[in-house]
């Protein structure tokens, strides 16, 4: 299906190359005004045309149809539209001829039985633009219970930053384009993508994600544990492979002594931890510290050079490279995990009464 | 909520030291014969009391109540009653009066109001012997269609299996306590185990997962990804902090032209990829290759020594070691993270119309 | 599906002539003193074997397995147990044989693909005596916020009282078999069950239901408008055939000046309404006052005679009446109606953050 | 919540005097063709500006943003987008000061917690334009499965069609001007709305729905009866007070032998009911005969003439008639409860694997 969450939702609908996106977001609290400035810099930074961009040039820009008055939020839902100002079907005619490897052609043609671009263009990212605009409302409403999410770059092909998600200096992360929070790491990476590019290759990468602020008590103890909403959420995402939180693939060689997050008091003496390999989250369930998690991106199957592929016959056929394309989409994807987070912590927390 | 699934649904309920277990398993299709023998091997594989386990004896024996006449489903709801015959609250007593580091003791609390060990009875893994039962009514409706799920253990601490998911033999699983199928391999395994034990710390490790002969098409294309309930379905065991499909978190730093799985045509002129990075899934929906993954568990948090903790008022409080608990769970988890994906797989072939 | 609700749930399983049948509540809130005293005599209310009843002796005994410590909800779900003592199956023998005119043997052979009167027998009232069960539950927890449900007979046969809900005297609905408030109206009910089960025959009626106390707020605007909740919490009882709230069928020959309900002050200086045609709901969300609503029940088709029916491949087959079966089944599904009501209100408080 | 449906799903947004409706529809079956002039012809039937109407002119005209190719479906989401071209706020403008009797005005205020026009505007029946256009999508998909469904209007105040569904002539409905497939009752029921509009005053009535071709098996046994989600569907729309089905309200003054639906063999061997008390559900599973139902409408609340109400602090406030309303919407509201139907029955057809 197309909806996401259980008290706040989003449905979206909408092919990469059709006239229109469109989204409802349902379960906004009323009464909260939105800042569409706010809503348009999150835009922007999934928006193709930085340095890493394809060049294709999409406003983006969004239109809130219903749920507001003034600005402020009516409780009722909230209908996004975002047009499709510069779609080029010729673009991708030879896409009627292929499957393409390691793209969505041929499993959509096994699920719907008809082999249609328009369809398979919804496994398109143009359709996260939808989760960020979604994700810029729900971060609204976050704030106003003090509840903050960021993410950035961790890592791009072979250059990552050091593990771990403590001293990230969340002013910096826009301060270069692979929104990467440390400059020197930043600039080996812009290196590494020039290589790439000028190789006709592409490269994944990590982002990683930090939600402060969210209280103790949020998420289900079983099958909604928030680490599980979270990973769906994450996997959900064009070209992720893998979620981890808190200690991650780390944890399985660590001794459970070391994995262990002491309890003490802080200054106001509240219950806190020394440590945080627990990533905030215990028995499915926020324990008051920030929630910390990393999610891993493919590189991207198109190449920006020929490849070799497959006619619908099982022929031979070679893919040209065509349209614009990303080297690297890791950089645009930070944008879509902060606002899955979003989405996802405030659905939490209204599940859990706690907002 | 304690329910997952869409139209193949497991709702669970009990605590870890109440009188039973109930779970209802809804939307198992009627005319299947159930195989007791084979559910109970799956159970024994997650009951305690291996060289792996804590000692504790639990018979596990699970009640069908409903649902099936002479063994044949009737499309009706399948009622699943496991009593605790063997629950000995008295081992839990000093829980009354602190807050055990990295378990759920204190979130609970946070969640529900009260402080009351049966209410976090509820995030003890006790609850997964539930899931195993209901993972094995589904592999049994699975292997009508030709689609069978192994899972193993390919770490444990510092000691792991090659990469990959190839050349893996189902048949040497079991052969060995630690549920390894490379048998060199699990007696290093053992070593790790024994010595940590010895030292009263407790081990982590990974469970790979491998879905075979699944038809191509199965899965959403947007929100329920086949990774995406894969990876709910993973981060909802106890422990687990980490989960990776097909190149994983590997893909990260790896090139698209390395990444890419080029088609080619197997010897009855159908499609299949030549490498299986994608992990059987593109765009959300099977391919029609194995389906492969990796769940990562951090080491549990019971020490087998004293642990310094806090009370319910931030005093300092020593845990003593107390009761029946494993040193590494791992092994046990594997019958788990194999009835999720089979519970998994089954919900979205049906949601696919494709079982 | 099995299930039931959106925050407070019921899932449901058991065959009427199987081992159990067991249910699980979820989204009870913590912290409830659940009197079982109470929970045992909105069961018996149902149970068979009153003057209406039909002879079977079920103790319908009520295992709470989960979700309690002391008697106070964990916030856990609640697992409900009720053993069949008293099963005879051989009672339904002749079910192999034929399809029961105006039963669900042929629809459920055309669902479910096979003939099973196991499987069939879940279309048997005894799944209601879970429902009573979750109702007990929910009323406890209504309760707490001052909301109360009442439900009584309000018409058998060609009996009935007067329309509308005004003036219901809740204490004396307990008071006659018939569990109909007006005991002069009771009286003329009895003779005509008396008459009909002498004839043979069976009889249907009507349940009518009142919510007192549910605050203004309640109900989703659109799809889950509080009337469409309870109308799907109705229409799922056996033999139901009709729903109504407020003016129900009688105001489609209202004129709109009559059919307002006019706004004033109360003493305390609190809006309220001078009439309540709407009952107590405008817009799919309640205004305060009481919820008023109206269940028709057929007659049921297992007569106390032989009835012509035809065989599994449409020869004649009489059927002859065995077993135990009610004349009126109308007092029975008071408690019923009741029980759905408290569990959608509260499902529907839950959902509107008034609980 | 703003969804109705569980595979076939209508998500809505969208206030009443805002800038535009939208909805989404899910779970629409891919590589059927869509009959635009046919959905433009349910569309003018609820439209407004007919003999009945308010005068009001909307064009309705539904733009599908998505989903189709070539006017094909695709299989993934349609978005339908309704603008907004002839909202006037100005008439509405004294619903600032209060609070309209038996209309959503204080139900939204006091759900919502702001009193906004907007928001409640949302309770407008404009909002069912949209269930129109789903609804013929579904009955697009519903005739390639043999299946039909029809609406008429059965009674207007006094006025009242015989009892029953038999011999509808389903050709006739829309030969006059409210929707009566009876001539003579037609006439008798404008002459009822004529009289009732001179004296300013409003009428209610009932909408009668057969849905023909129906396989047998359709329906979930117990929470899910078939019965259950069309009353739910029915009771979501605007003034809907009461649904009954098959023998309805009349049931509850039968006798089950008259109740009784005997078994016979029709002319190709097949089992079909002499009669249709049942109204085409046994047991919450269609049984392959005509399903049938009605739904009594209220007169709606905005009379033609001055009303006495409440301003927002419970002070006299006379509500003037101001801008276009109509006498009757129950003509209009026979194609609302028509394309609710078809939206039900596609999603209990994909529930039961019978489309």
């Amino acid at each position: 299906m197309n909806t996401t969450g259980h008290l706040f939702t989003l449905t979206t609908a909408g092919e990469s190359h059709g006239e229109a996106l469109a989204g409802i977001v349902d379960g906004m609290p009323a009464g909260i005004r939105i800042d569409r400035d706010e809503l348009a810099r999150h835009m922007s930074r999934r928006a193709p045309g930085g340095a890493m961009g394809s060049g294709r040039r999409e406003a983006d820009r969004v239109k809130l149809l219903s749920g507001l008055r003034d600005d402020v939020t009516l409780g009722t839902p909230i209908a996004i539209l975002i047009e499709n100002s510069d779609a080029r079907p010729g673009d991708y005619s030879q896409l009627e001829h292929t499957f393409r490897p390691s793209h969505a052609d041929y499993t959509y043609q096994a699920k719907y039985g008809i082999r249609a671009v328009e369809g398979g263009g919804r496994a398109s990212a143009r359709e996260t633009a939808l989760r960020v605009a979604a994700g810029a409302l729900a971060m609204q409403a976050l704030r106003l219970r003090g509840v903050t999410v960021h993410a950035y770059t961790s890592r791009i092909g072979s250059v990552a930053m050091a593990a771990g998600y403590d001293n990230i200096d969340h002013d910096a992360i826009y301060t270069n384009p692979v929104f990467c929070p440390d400059a020197a790491v930043a600039e080996r990476m812009l290196a590494e993508i020039n290589a790439a590019r000028a190789a006709g290759d592409t490269l994944g990468g990590t982002v990683s994600c930090i939600i402060d602020g969210l209280p103790a008590g949020v998420g289900e103890p079983v099958y909604d544990k928030l680490q599980a909403m979270l990973a769906s959420a994450m996997m959900s995402i064009n070209a992720a492979h893998g979620f981890e939180y808190g200690m991650g693939f780390a944890g399985a060689g660590m001794r459970g002594s070391e994995a262990l997050d002491a309890w003490a008091l802080d200054g106001c003496g509240r219950l806190r931890t020394v440590t945080n390999h627990s990533g905030g989250i215990q028995g499915g369930i926020s324990n008051g510290m920030p929630v910390t998690m990393r999610v891993a991106f493919k590189p991207v199957a198109t190449l920006l050079r020929p490849v070799e592929s497959v006619g619908l016959r099982g022929e031979p056929f070679t893919i040209e490279p065509r349209g614009r394309h990303d080297c690297c989409v890791v950089p645009r994807a930070v944008a879509v995990v902060r606002a899955m987070a979003a989405i996802t912590t405030l659905d939490a927390m209204l599940m859990a009464r706690k907002w």
